[in-house]
């Protein structure tokens, strides 16, 4: 395990996992971080990895921009495949108070699913032939319709439906490039201290970031096509465990 | 039960339906045909139903276009409310062998999800203070992703994606309105020998409609948030059961 691509890493989670992949992979990896634009925060990490962490600026929602950014990638990368794509980048829309109230399905059903998809097409190319094929969709528990009631208490609709239908495109990825060898899942990273998640949240960006970069070492063949729940030690709410559709 | 709207009614399994809920409304009863244009079969059934069959004019991918119809609806409907909507309009995109291949997410996404979306939220208006009320959304075991492996055969990633996310709709409806009384849920039709499902289908479009018909009238409060599968006496495959997401 060496190369890695990690969209919407300006920030948050994303930028936790560029960290903390950087401390994981060997000294000649590289941790592509991917995003619209780069942040203090990711140029702080670029400079201290000393051109084991390269930027490449991506924006999800548009399909030229993502394609011109895995040509740059294709070069960055030379003769080595891209291993690991983590796909992290996504908004949590507006918050309504009943689903018909929602005005923002469009936009989010966009960004979660149709800009996943876009960026996980557009690096399959990249990733053919590698030893190692895992691509991760980081979704939540919230997209889960089994759990729909237990967490009717959120009230964000269009971010539910988006994260049910990255998990449904997670699933056609996973059974379509099953016999080439990839490991296509969807993580739940738990509610992180992220601007996304607020401060009330269950868990630093670090604890979410660790468990998740755990969850993606772990993936094997056994994990095409499951929706994982993060492990936190000792956790009643993070157990590791398949959480149902 | 006396009033009832049926999107994607100018062919197909919506225009079955509005001919077997014609046959069964009473004397009084008002069934609405929506369709972005009327067709002769559609204008048959309309004249001889002599004023219980009106047409509205409505593109589900067109918010102003369903929020003007909308307003006709109010009009047509007078002191009446709205008791039913058959969420029916959709498309079914194009067969690509692999998810990676799927140029069509977008779209499909757009007009099954945030199509039905924009529909059923122009409407709800109509329906509040109706003694029934029963939002059922058209959708399809091919939005199961329990049953993903078992579909696989069928290379419809797209529209694979954008039922499982109309199912996850349905449900966010289902939540946010069982307080008012209404009744949410998506069916799985059958596989129905319409222009969409093409002449080697399983059931007529009139064996599909029958057996949509007596989901939609038995639909109750238990009913709520579900995704069911049609009923077809003596068959293997279509059982009547709730379908896992």
């Amino acid at each position: 395990m060496s190369t890695i691509l990690i969209t919407g890493s300006s920030r948050g989670l994303g930028l936790e996992l560029v960290q903390q992949f950087a401390a994981l992979l060997p000294e000649n990896g590289l941790i592509i971080a991917a995003a619209r634009n780069t942040t203090p925060a990711l140029e702080e990490v670029i400079a201290r990895e000393k051109g084991r962490v390269a930027f490449v600026a991506l924006d999800i929602t548009d399909e030229a921009s993502v394609v011109r950014s895995a040509e740059v990638v294709r070069g960055v990368l030379g003769d080595r495949k891209l291993e690991i794509l983590v796909n992290c980048a996504g908004v949590i829309g507006e918050t309504q108070e009943k689903a018909g109230s929602s005005a923002d399905l469009d936009f989010t059903l966009s960004v979660n699913v149709t800009g996943t998809h876009t960026v996980t097409r557009s690096y399959l190319p990249l990733m053919q032939g590698a030893p190692v094929k895992k691509v991760v969709n980081i979704s939540s528990q919230y997209g889960s319709m089994a759990r729909a009631r237990a967490n009717d208490y959120a009230k964000l609709p269009a971010y539910k439906v988006s994260k049910a239908a990255l998990n449904a495109l997670t699933v056609q990825y996973a059974l379509s490039y099953e016999a080439d060898g990839f490991v296509f899942m969807a993580v739940h990273p738990g509610w992180l201290q992220t601007d996304m998640g607020g401060s009330g949240a269950d868990l630093t960006v670090s604890q979410g970031a660790k468990a998740v970069l755990e969850v993606i070492v772990a993936a094997d063949e056994k994990s095409n096509g499951t929706f994982r729940n993060i492990h936190v030690e000792g956790s009643e709410i993070y157990r590791g465990e398949e959480i149902p559709w």
